[in-house]
């Protein structure tokens, strides 16, 4: 069978069996997780037989110790899939939900009810956790879930799906709504993105490598998010040791993601006093400073930033340092450089606050707060499929309801129209 | 200056406009609609002369009457472009409104907030008045707007732009905000298709063809519909009399529209007793009914429906009818040949409504009345910018909350991530 062949019949395979899922209740769905839970912990020593395999070809290629470690499926990742199974399960279910109902002059009533999207192609790069974690929020919001992992973990993927689809089995659900592309022919996922008939959204996660192919080569809609390069604008009304202890939290409690601190912008008035002060808290935790010529007049010890500076997303211990007029300069310079992911200000002032959240449309735009909230559990949405810079659909970081979709209702008793 | 980089400066100016069309007051925006009306008003004669242009050239072309009424800007025309518009100026604004607001357990207050997409770009085929329709509502929820008109409507389109231009100076607000491309090179469409940097929604508005070519030339997310298959399952409890009342103003009010009914689906124990009667309802209004062998046993009338007949937009006075045994018959059938626009059931039994609004996801579901509510305004929404039948970011007609996304806000008193 040819590799266009064999992609559509797994994703019409899997259409079909979205409209199983699609109305399944709550009750069904939350057993089917737990199922899932239970069986993978109970499977633990066949998942890692198979990890084995992928875990010595990673080694015989030469990979990094960082990335046998994200390959490992150690008996703590797989109670962590496990976990993450069940507390999906836990979180409530959006399907169903009616979202507004009104009433039409000619007495039809008029309603919003959400539906799941149906089939989703999650496409992702090593980890091989994200195939029990995506599968556990497709499935809960009553979609259909092809997913396709890196080819490096392909033999630890193909025993996840194996368990997770005799969990389906189990309660006499069809396991073509969990398939797993076990090849590691790239051309497996150029023909799954030519597929709208069958497959209603991908969603990329790994580099901005992956994600470009993905966007570019999709009919498909997808949900992306390239990088996060966070600005914190430290306005002159700020209490500066609260936005000292922000700034170090969002640059230094964890540097390597997307919601850290890359820039920070000071206002020209608080500058003199705040910009020493971080300065100094930021060398002591091992952060190298690179500032404009403005932040250098004040603290010597930075580096010079250059324009690149300025839209970098370092996911490291650097930080870029500009020293601005005021609100207007702050504002532009995140238009220009940001990547609507995540900016905050520090302020005591009212009106500088309500101007930066009106003023200021990043996916997430805070006060008074850590850019390191930006994260779907945080934010109280319970788990994360991912995180949408791009505005259709969802902006910022996607939970349960991003799965679904709406659709209208409408009740009548008889009526046409004139 | 090449098509390219011309349509990359026309996009850029469109993004820096639309930072200034996004913070507008909802008063400023009703102020700016109101003389968008008034200013198209008065320039009627200026119109004319350009429209006249037009007319000239599709008359040389040999252009189908039809078309050229949909062409004409007549008085009436432009009064219902400006009746369009204060219409639009009258509806409440999406922009700033807080759809939810939590608070999270360290004291974050977590809202969503709706923000304007940015930049709309309208691709649309003949109808000039398109161009002052689709600029109101882009510009009531806070977008830019670039339009592209068919080239037989290219000096219409052109006067028109000029006209709302005029309007945005007038009261001070950037007059690239509103882009109209004067070209009829189909080139400058393939290269805006491409500038998802500076738009972030394409919106396409004409037949199939131009759909499918938007679709498979853009980087940037498309909303679209291609066609309305709408059915009509008349169930074995039905009110008869309310079902032919109905079902005629479903396919005779206006055959033409893509939400009138193409295929009536009839209940086994329903069909001697409805089918003759429908049947002859039909055929008293110019209807010619196509029958599967069952309907045809009941009425010879009917022509006999081939396999090409259930997927069929007939837009015309022409409907596709079948027997089917129940409720899972009708469903497997819909699930099959819908193009997921409008759904409706007629009955009495409330447990049948239930099931055909829980398991039939088309992007409009209703129970005893007519799919031709299906309809932004008929629904409530105001008017509307178009038809999703993709289930990403908005599913079924859409108006102007539609034309925005939610940002995250987070408001916090100096919390940090432990």
């Amino acid at each position: 069978m040819s590799m266009a062949s064999e992609m559509l019949e797994l994703a019409s395979q899997a259409r079909v069996a979205s409209r199983v899922i699609a109305t399944l209740s709550s009750g069904v769905k939350n057993e089917l997780l737990l199922k899932m839970a239970s069986r993978l912990e109970a499977s633990a020593s066949v998942l890692q037989q198979a990890n084995a395999l992928d875990l010595q070809a990673a080694r015989d290629k030469g990979m990094a110790v960082a990335m046998l470690d994200r390959l490992e499926l150690s008996d703590k990742v797989i109670a962590s899939m496990a976990g993450g199974l069940r507390e999906v399960a836990a979180l409530p279910d959006p399907v169903g939900e009616v979202t507004g109902m009104w009433v039409r002059p000619n007495g039809i009533r008029v309603g919003r009810q959400r539906i799941p999207l149906g089939v989703i192609g999650i496409i992702y790069e090593s980890r091989p956790n994200v195939t029990a974690d995506a599968a556990g929020l497709c499935l809960k919001s009553g979609n259909a879930v092809i997913l396709r992992g890196g080819s490096e973990a392909i033999h630890s993927n193909r025993a996840i799906g194996e368990v997770l689809q005799k969990a389906l089995a189990e309660i006499g659900l069809p396991a073509e709504a969990l398939q797993v592309v076990t090849t590691s022919d790239r051309s497996a996922v150029t023909e799954l993105l030519k597929l709208e008939e069958h497959i209603d959204l991908i969603i990329p996660r790994g580099g901005e490598g992956l994600i470009r192919f993905v966007s570019e080569h999709s009919r498909i809609p997808v949900i992306k998010h390239y990088k996060g390069v966070c600005h914190t604008y430290v306005d002159a009304d700020a209490d500066f040791d609260m936005a000292e202890k922000i700034c170090l939290n969002e640059k230094v409690q964890r540097p390597g993601v997307c919601n850290a601190l890359e820039t920070l912008l000071v206002h020209r008035d608080a500058a003199p006093v705040f910009l020493p002060q971080i300065a100094a808290a930021m060398i002591r935790a091992g952060v190298e400073l690179r500032g404009c010529e403005a932040s250098r007049n004040l603290v010597p010890e930075m580096n010079v930033a250059t324009e690149e500076d300025w839209s970098a997303e370092y996911l490291d211990l650097i930080l870029a340092v500009k020293v601005v007029d005021g609100f207007d300069e702050a504002r532009d310079h995140i238009n220009r450089y940001c990547s609507l992911h995540t900016e905050t200000i520090i302020t005591r002032d009212y009106a500088m606050s309500q101007r930066f959240l009106r003023e200021i449309n990043s996916s997430v735009v805070m006060v008074n707060a850590s850019s390191r909230f930006s994260d779907g559990g945080q934010l109280g949405l319970g788990a994360e499929i991912g995180i949408s810079t791009s505005k259709l659909h969802s902006f910022g970081p996607m939970g349960l309801e991003d799965l679904t979709t709406r659709k209208f209702i409408v009740l009548g008793d008889g009526q046409v129209r004139e």
